[in-house]
């Protein structure tokens, strides 16, 4: 697809700064333009590469101001992110589906599948499953018995859905993610044995919602484990029984939330984040990479470092003296020395 | 199904404080009771439901002493979690399995396979695989040549065991876990290259062992990974070659054992721990969640915290410090100064 | 196969110490050792068990000099692990595959698939796809439109490539890993909303590369995530988008490293190492288990521990102070009390 800068410019609500009728036909990143291709400038760290890449048209914000002379074609939005992921859909091309409903899926009787709805090769769909429309299940997907799925939800290949969960409309869910895997809840006998304890609630995944590649979110003991409306979750998470992620909630890879934990809304977890069980956590909470979250957030909106986690600016000072700790123990010492100097004056 | 408090607590060794004639037909959570439901009381956190809570019986220890009046029956008894766990076995229906041997699995002839076992569609069998009564293999599970199993075992979909494993009786793996894949062994050449040394023993479970999804456990370079009869695997675990978990022994999600460790019986790890190669963990140690363990811990029965770990109240009171760090070194410089002014009277 | 130590020395270049007609058939642990059997010592923590154990041959390094008199044939090389990585090669089966291409494959007609390469059952393969020769795709694999593999691949049970990526020659990918999976990039509305970032980029994995079970590698948004030449990557790990590892870069497992960061040659990370985005790590870099990489590392062969990671001996010198920071306070507050005496005499 060739598109114009000023094509481009009304679609996303741009202004151009240079020559509106430059031709492109694919995306590129900054440090590596090609001609006929178009980038974008969002992080200041990568400014530099305006002035000298091929590109042929580079997205920027309203508010940025050249310091050298620059060659290429400009496109000026509001909010580059925003006008990029508009722009992008439309050089997107995804994993080929060939046939409507292939026959080599196991698709039991007595389900519901929806108009649109393509179901790839080796499929498992069981009894009492409903699919909305518009849905793309890949190859090799599993869904157990009376899961029941919205419309343009894309499953890709590997995903393992167990009996009963729910999920909503325009969810995607990564290659070989389990949803609605046992909790794990076991009774310590007197003896040390551990005894399995039944797992008998579900899951409920809401609209909007993005998991990705290999992340895992067990069932409720009893209830649902609910992941709310917006949500993202990034690759090899794992979500305990009878957790809650508030709506718009980011998660990064490889964060572990604990049984029963209750996350708010518009909160953003880094990557390798850790939580206990049986807490709650503020609207808007912010969590460090690798921090460690032992007990409940009340103040929304506050930002945490550290394992256990206090204030983010409190652990970045304390961090700061942890590195002179030898030299801070050998100043402790040597003025021990000289008030006993001083004391036996 | 429809049981009365009486006939539960006939089932269970309770003694039924109330109406011995109400009615439930399922369980739910004590903050979110329903009529007609039956829940339970373990937690002290929860206490303050019993009181408003709708659900018609809950569950409670025999210790269990109200602060204030009860509408609903309670049932009293020894252990809640393990009098639950064997209730909710009775509620739990699992995913549905509709032939006993589908003609979509791929079944090498030269195996065996006892009775009232399972075997789903799509499932990979190979030759001199033998699999015992009254499992459950369900779809798109793979098991690699002359890998022996017991009784009673539950493969979920896609679980992926290579060839010359074994698995003993009432074994439950969930969904995409990985067994036997190579140990992550490679030798150093002069330039820099490294060279894979082949990895040829095998992985050995014993019985009692469940595995949650997406674990991941590794085939020992020579001799066997082995997991220990009862022990309790989380999700997204890994285990890496010639490891030996204890009996008994329960890890929680995302945690990580390194090459050759060997972890004793009745250990309990928490979440995100990760354990240096070639060390030996005495009997019922118990690991904080995020800790790493750098070496040998000999001594039972002890609690451990921080990376690298410490004894648990040792860095409690740490920690307690750190936060406060930076204002323990401006005391040390202030005193340095009254000091230094001491000196020069 | 029964070998006998002269035939196992001039295979590995090796010098027999005691009986050069001993026969073994396969290999076995030094502190499992038994009749009939080779062995191996390499790591000085097992140097005592060589006196005692009842494997026929035992593999030593060149400079070992035995302690008490030995009665098991030895064979002294070189380099212990790459004579053992030759040897182990001889001794090992792997899984079976029972046919070239499986007729239960579902290969669309427009692939290209190479001499002695086998396909099997179950396995997706999607137009434009092409495979080279001497490969094997295992069971329950998918492999998206476009996607290009070279020669030598293997591809075990269940792994995901989506579309359009490139695979080198000599790459083996165990058990569930996916490969192409959408980059975890939203970009925020005014509202707090998150509208998906088109993910157009592919990953390229260059020759030798080895990837362990479960892993995790996210397509580029634009570009390409790459894996360099004979990088090894362990299980679980996390490669976000745009990530470049490496040459000969060994990454340990459940390690994540977050988008756009691009880590040097022959660098070593241990497990559960959390890398941020963005930045660059020099050649030759040394990261412990559990560190937190917050900014770029430029100096070369370098070594690093903490979170946020600071050099590896500084680390451990602080960390050694952290231990008695109780103390230490303690100590100070003491101190001070003293020195109050002092000023007020």
């Amino acid at each position: 697809m060739q598109v114009t800068a000023l094509q481009i410019a009304n679609l996303i609500n741009g202004k151009v700064i240079g020559d509106p009728d430059v031709v492109v036909d694919g995306p590129c990143k900054i440090d590596e333009g090609q001609i006929g291709k178009i980038s974008f400038l969002s992080n200041p760290k990568y400014a530099s590469y305006i002035y000298e890449t091929e590109a042929s048209i580079v997205l920027v914000g309203n508010d940025f101001v050249p310091d050298n002379p620059i060659t290429t074609t400009l496109i000026s939005v509001k909010n580059v992110y925003v006008a990029l992921a508009s722009l992008m859909a439309n050089f997107t091309e995804g994993i080929s589906l060939p046939t409507l409903i292939s026959s080599k899926a196991s698709i039991d009787a007595d389900t519901e599948i929806g108009e649109q709805t393509y179901i790839d090769d080796h499929v498992i769909i069981r009894k009492g499953v409903s699919i909305g429309k518009n849905c793309r299940i890949y190859g090799q997907v599993f869904i157990g018995n009376n899961t029941k799925i919205g419309d343009n939800v894309t499953l890709y290949p590997g995903v393992k859905i167990y009996h009963q969960c729910v999920l909503g409309s325009d969810v995607t869910i990564h290659a070989n993610v389990v949803i609605g895997s046992d909790g794990f809840g076991f009774a310590p006998d007197s003896d040390g044995q551990f005894k399995k304890i039944a797992q008998v609630g579900n899951v409920i995944i809401h609209d909007h919602v993005e998991i990705g590649a290999n992340t895992v979110i067990d069932r409720a003991t009893m209830g649902s484990t609910i992941i709310g409306k917006g949500a993202k979750l990034d690759n090899l998470i794992q979500i305990a029984h009878n957790v809650t992620i508030g709506e718009n909630t980011v998660i990064a890879a490889q964060t572990g939330i604990a049984g029963s934990t209750k996350i708010g809304d518009n909160c953003m977890l880094g990557g390798q984040v850790g939580m206990a069980g049986h807490i709650t956590i503020a609207n808007r909470t912010m969590i460090q990479a690798q921090s460690g979250i032992a007990s409940s957030i009340k103040e929304e909106n506050t930002k945490w470092y550290g394992s256990p986690a206090i204030d983010y600016q409190n652990y970045l000072r304390s961090y700061a003296q942890f590195k002179n700790l030898s030299d801070l123990a050998k100043q402790l010492k040597e003025l021990k020395k000289e008030v006993e100097l001083l004391k036996s004056k």
